[in-house]
């Protein structure tokens, strides 16, 4: 029996409010050996007046050991076992930029090449166009006409797009046509079953047209596609906990990713007080609520420590606005770390908290990594952060008699 | 490869053994935030001197915040993956009243209900009979006969009574007869395969005959049967383990469980001391122990907070009288935790002690929820108790070369 089939099985209805809040890559490390990791070093009274008042842990988003992504990420917080539901990049691309694929969609990321006389790629990143000339050349390839198919190219950034196919039976099983290397030709798409043929047959016909248009615009005279991918099968937050799930996002791949498990992706501004509003506004309306944070990530991808424990206080200013919504359960964690020392997502486990009437509290006092290893919760699956959620809301009965 | 099958590799012959004392629902919740739970209030000098010697932990019984009932409680403990061996209502309730189910049986749960003219339930309970008149209205339905079906009606409490059906090639995959409304005539029971709808037959003319019967007796004039379930096919504990395992439990529904993994179900009277006096009498007769105590639990569902710190006093006082049998792997734990503050069950980790000559000793000097949080253990699955078990008995050898 898997976790989502014991949850249908376990769960009640309850008038209880579950909050979300994740600080992406709030987890870190400290500069020097033995020093304190940014979240150590900030200011975070009202955090760590939580983690007084709950019960913490440390989250493992994937495995020991595993850097994830933000999708498997956030996929484990939404209680769906990253290794198990995994993301196709074409997808993860299209919810970047908010295009809302469908059940019909083949997803694939673009990359604009360089192609010689003889068709054989020079450059793989076509000299790093500017975003201006990306969205140029796009619009040329929207030229591109497929009998029964429709088909959306929307730009990405540089020399970095988008291509979705919409039609009746087209499968995702396709080749990368990127031979990841310069010297030869781009390669053929080619399916691995039956719909997949079908998409094949597409794709090579997309990519003969467009470098027809694309001809004359050299060093942007070819593409090269790679992921393709179909949106994925998934149930729904209102399938799985029969919740309805509110998320107050401001970056796409966010609202993306809360849009794959059905949340309803509200207009959150662009600011924490237009997330907190936003909150306020619709705190009636759902029963769960997914707040996302990006400058902890963003400032640890930077690679600027006081940066990143600026937007932690930052943070942590505006935790006393949820409260005073009084939610019957909150929780504070990241999807990963990203230490601004590594300017990258790591692998270290993640400084969680859960704030609820019936947690057992344990003897942390801060919102910190080493106080959290102390915590109640120890060391936990992000798969099973959800579980945790909705049994503190009241919301998941007894299992067997 | 599962752990069982792991296991039947890695075990060893030995002399030694293992007492595994189940305190139910031993752990708890302070009844304010900050303040002490039930078992951190007791004085138990006897429990934190084997904490200090051994090593302890918080036993998760089958996920994160899931609250388990008595059986998935228990088969964790005794290493049985309480999410792949599901024990149904009807089997649950059979071991309950210590009725020996067997292979050709399907049990099930009954309900007296109320019929009123047109046999529609007016009342699911009956108007909640004495379980004087349950007895009187079980024997009056111990005239139902069946041609080549032996059936066993069994009075529990109330309304509540079980139906046991004998025969050949009965299956369980029967829909419940209660529609769980009034207004509503009673379900016609139905099979889903081959086997089943013979049993579907069978449980159909037994309601007919029984509700001609008790015709004349409303308001306890009409039957319904839910949670049809046969018994579940699991390897004891001498074909897992090895061991000749005896159990000590005075309430019947724990005599069931253990006899269900193949114990021996021993008379130990009505005491700790009863219990105490039979470990010492048959000691040398087995190699595993299985010790219940109830009242942790039950004065917990009381919502009864000193009641419950006497209780794990008393518990207390007679661990020196198993300890001056050496036996030499003593563990101390609970199913699940039982907060009076909750007066239910609950999903919180469950402390664990094992004392025995090659366990890693921890920095814990007491038994309780904030100690063993600290623990060597960690926090870890109850169903990887029993490996621990085995391995501190010497009855577990090397994993590959």
């Amino acid at each position: 029996m898997n976790i989502h089939e014991l949850i249908a099985d376990l769960r009640e209805t309850s008038a209880t409010k579950i909050v979300l809040l994740v600080a992406d890559g709030i987890g870190g490390l400290p500069l020097e050996p033995g020093g304190k990791t940014e979240l150590e070093t900030a200011k975070t009274p009202n955090l760590d007046q939580c983690a007084k008042d709950g019960v913490c842990g440390l989250s493992v988003p994937v495995l020991p050991g595993i850097t994830p992504g933000s999708g498997p990420g956030h996929l484990g917080l939404f209680g769906y076992d990253p290794l198990q539901y995994r993301i196709g990049r074409g997808i993860l691309e299209a919810l970047g930029i908010n295009f809302q694929v469908g059940a019909k969609d083949v997803a694939v990321r673009g990359n604009f090449c360089t192609l010689d006389a003889a068709g054989k790629i020079s450059d793989r990143r076509a000299g790093r166009p500017t975003t201006e000339r990306c969205i140029a050349m796009v619009n040329k390839m929207r030229g591109v006409k497929i009998p029964g198919i429709e088909i959306f190219v929307e730009p990405v950034k540089e020399h970095r797009f988008v291509v979705v196919f919409r039609g009746e039976g087209l499968g995702d099983a396709v080749n990368d046509t990127d031979p990841q290397a310069i010297g030869v030709v781009p390669l053929t798409a080619q399916g691995h079953d039956e719909a997949s043929k079908k998409t094949a047959a597409v794709v090579n016909e997309f990519i003969a047209q467009a470098c027809k248009i694309l001809a004359a615009d050299a060093p942007t005279n070819g593409v090269t596609l790679r992921g393709f991918a179909k949106y994925p099968k998934i149930g729904t937050m209102k399938e799985v906990y029969g919740l309805n799930a509110a998320a107050l996002a401001v970056y796409p791949m966010y609202k993306g990713l809360a849009r794959l498990v059905g949340m309803d992706v509200l207009d959150a501004g662009s600011t924490l007080n237009d997330q907190v509003a936003t909150l306020k506004k619709v705190w009636n309306q759902y029963d769960f609520f997914f707040m996302h944070y990006k400058y902890t990530d963003s400032t640890g991808e930077d690679g600027n420590f006081p940066a990143k424990v600026d937007m932690i206080e930052k943070l942590d200013a505006i935790i006393p606005n949820i409260l005073e919504l009084k939610p019957d359960v909150f929780i504070v964690t990241g999807d990963h770390s990203t230490p601004s020392k590594m300017k990258s997502h790591s692998w270290h486990p993640v400084p969680t908290l859960i704030r609820a009437a019936l947690c057992r509290t344990d003897a942390v006092t801060e919102f910190s990594e080493s106080a959290c290893l102390r915590g109640g919760l120890g060391q936990f699956q992000a798969m099973h952060l959800m579980l945790l959620a909705m049994t503190h809301a009241g919301r998941l009965g007894k299992y067997g008699a």
